[in-house]
């Protein structure tokens, strides 16, 4: 990972306290490149603490090109260092990651989005994308996410819900926003494992369209499907968004819009555009999002979820709703339920993991422990959004008139008022 | 109005059926132009009726110059014409001009936002703007609007709630979506008479500073400030909201972004990333908005309204919010209740007319009952759209968890939940 960094000998005729000087001075570095955060950094007896502050937590590096690493690129380096057990975080993970965002926010140290390549967004780079993240089996995958495989925010409402539940309440919130009704078809875009698919099916008598990449999350849920007895009224499609045919009342995409890319933003939109009945139909995205454009990080970007890119919500609406014809009647941020939902994933793996069941190696367990931290910290710091985005045909008649029906139960009337 | 027009003559030596002939093939010069919609348009002698539908209405035209005026110009000429009384309506004129705008809208026929020169809004020009159309004097506006004179989208939530009762609601909403308690201070950006400062001052205790540039509505607004004694809490500036300084903890602009045009959308994001406590402010927009950007109807923006622009979301988000350093929270379209607003404000401006109580000439009513049915029939097809957006300085911890205290009478609650 570190070979494009000059290697400085770890064992040299250099004097110990000449050394010492470096690693001080490397940390100074550091920190310095960081900015102003309650942090404290440590290599060997070196240790460089934050000017009248608490650390929160302390960077502990193994050895010295890890940190050199660290002072060169700390957005991708830090990830696989961290990875290989070469950085120790000692306190509390989350809080340190926390920690560091707010600084390097402050300090505005955010790439560039036109310097990062995100490369082409083929059907096949498309398949192999979902495949290096989702296909890690449904066994890993059962560990630490709820029982239905639900793998984007949860929607905690009330406040006291566990993730099983509130699971279920993002299912329903997702279905009273679009207010199925019986009869109707739904097209749902990127599906997962199908537990939106099939409660939609189930709780709204609706017929669905699922489509998805990912081989093994298919076959997942089309194996639900038949052991629920639901196989009629949902078809689980094993095929590209770009690959959506046919008319639907009701679009759906939960957590796939971040995986499509840049360029996939007009496919995306002509598909809406071509799907949704003009003047009845209602659809929903749900996803990753940011307050302005910005590259995912690079280290998630490369080791987790290849080829992702969280939109701004201004280039949602205007590279992806308004080419597809979409008036936005209802757009809801719910990123401290996204923080939420890491933290229950995160202690759930955690939990796993100190039981032994995870599997894989510990650079593995480690990378993912990272993820989900990471994540976490930059919900919390707003530095990532999830939102929901209601949207209809331009000039459609059909039009909730007001929000309160979310609230009581039932779902939005999607009809407009002829008085 | 009609002078860059070649005029034809009116009396001339051509034949009566030739004459007619020429009105019929004018008449259908323009129902090409507005492509399928269910009107019928007549000339003297000559009428064109829609192919299998039944008409909703009848454009009945005084003179030959006014339907070629139509014919080289619809969106332009038609106001000018019916306010002179050479176009008539026979029929609903709601129902007529939503009938023509879905078959505009049909055909695509949207000029380029490129092509319309908007002109600059320094200060000086901003003031004028807002002289030419809020300075017509309270008497008018008291005739039609609720008795508070609230001149934008009211909320009709409960729907039965009639004007005055809608618009309380709709401060109250925009109080609880800023979820206001008592001692915060509020900056509001384009007042009004007053009517939301003083309902914050009051029934939620806080400091207020609103600014308008209009004359007059600062006046009325001081005057009625003085009456409730509230005067010592809230302070009404005449003032560009160009020139607004200091810290607020919530600010709040309703009705005043389509008017500050697009050189307007970055100083108002660099007032607002000035004012808002980076931690624990929180802003609302109310306003006119688009579905993907477009210029104003012509002539609405040359006779009622100078120099306004209903921005894109798209363009609020990226052009205002992303620059500001702002995260969206809550995005809420209430199209459906201005078409209401509108119908309402109309038929209380339709009873003043008719008891003779309007004033001015009739060319001027004339003028005043198209922009008011006009703007019904462009928020019932969807032309225009009315988007309330809230949003915190990015970054921030204090965000609402839940929308569900807006329907339960309270206000959101802007702290971010710890656990």
């Amino acid at each position: 990972m570190l070979t494009t960094a000059r290697p400085v000998p770890e064992r040299s005729v250099v004097h110990a306290p000449v050394r010492e000087r470096l690693d001080a001075w490397l940390l100074r570095c550091l920190a310095s490149r960081i900015g102003r955060a309650p942090l404290r950094y440590a290599l060997r007896r070196s240790v460089l603490s934050p000017p009248s502050v608490r650390p929160v937590a302390t960077l502990r590096f193994r050895d010295r090109r890890a940190l050199l690493g660290l002072v060169i690129d700390p957005e991708t380096r830090f990830g696989d260092a961290y990875a290989e057990g070469r950085i120790e975080i000692e306190g509390d993970l989350v809080a340190a990651l926390e920690a560091a965002y707010r600084a390097l926010d402050a300090r505005g140290r955010r790439p560039s989005v036109l310097s990062t390549a995100q490369g082409r967004h083929s059907r096949r780079r498309a398949r192999w994308n979902a495949h290096r993240h989702y296909d890690l089996g449904d066994d890993f995958y059962r560990l630490w996410l709820d029982e239905q495989l639900v793998y984007t925010c949860a929607y905690y409402d009330p406040p006291g819900l566990d993730l099983e539940r509130a699971q279920v309440a993002k299912l329903d919130h997702v279905c009273r926003k679009l207010g199925l009704t019986p009869g109707e078809t739904v097209v749902e875009a990127g599906c997962g494992w199908g537990a939106l698919a099939l409660h939609m099916v189930r709780e709204y008598g609706v017929q669905v369209r699922a489509y998805n990449v990912s081989h093994e999350q298919v076959a997942y849920a089309r194996a639900r499907a038949e052991r629920e007895r639901l196989s009629g009224r949902v078809e689980f499609l094993e095929e590209d968004y770009r690959g959506i045919r046919g008319r639907c009342d009701a679009f759906v995409s939960v957590g796939m819009l971040e995986h499509v890319g840049r360029d996939g933003f007009a496919p995306l939109a002509a598909v809406i555009r071509r799907c949704l009945d003009p003047d009845r139909g209602r659809g929903l995205l749900h996803a990753i999002g940011r307050d302005r454009p910005r590259p995912l990080n690079a280290w998630i970007r490369r080791r987790i979820f290849p080829g992702a890119y969280p939109p701004a919500l201004g280039e949602i609406v205007a590279a992806v709703l308004e080419p597809a014809g979409q008036s936005v009647v209802d757009v809801e941020n719910l990123r401290p339920h996204y923080a939420r939902t890491l933290r229950d994933w995160r202690e759930r793996f955690e939990r796993a993991a100190a039981a032994g069941k995870v599997g894989f190696d510990e650079r593995f367990r480690r990378a993912w422990r990272l993820y989900l931290a990471g994540s976490e910290a930059a919900f919390r710091t707003g530095s990532l959004q999830l939102f929901q985005i209601l949207f209809a045909p331009s000039g459609g008649t059909a039009l909730p008139w007001s929000r309160r029906p979310l609230y009581e139960g039932t779902g939005l009337s999607w009809s407009m008022p002829t008085s």
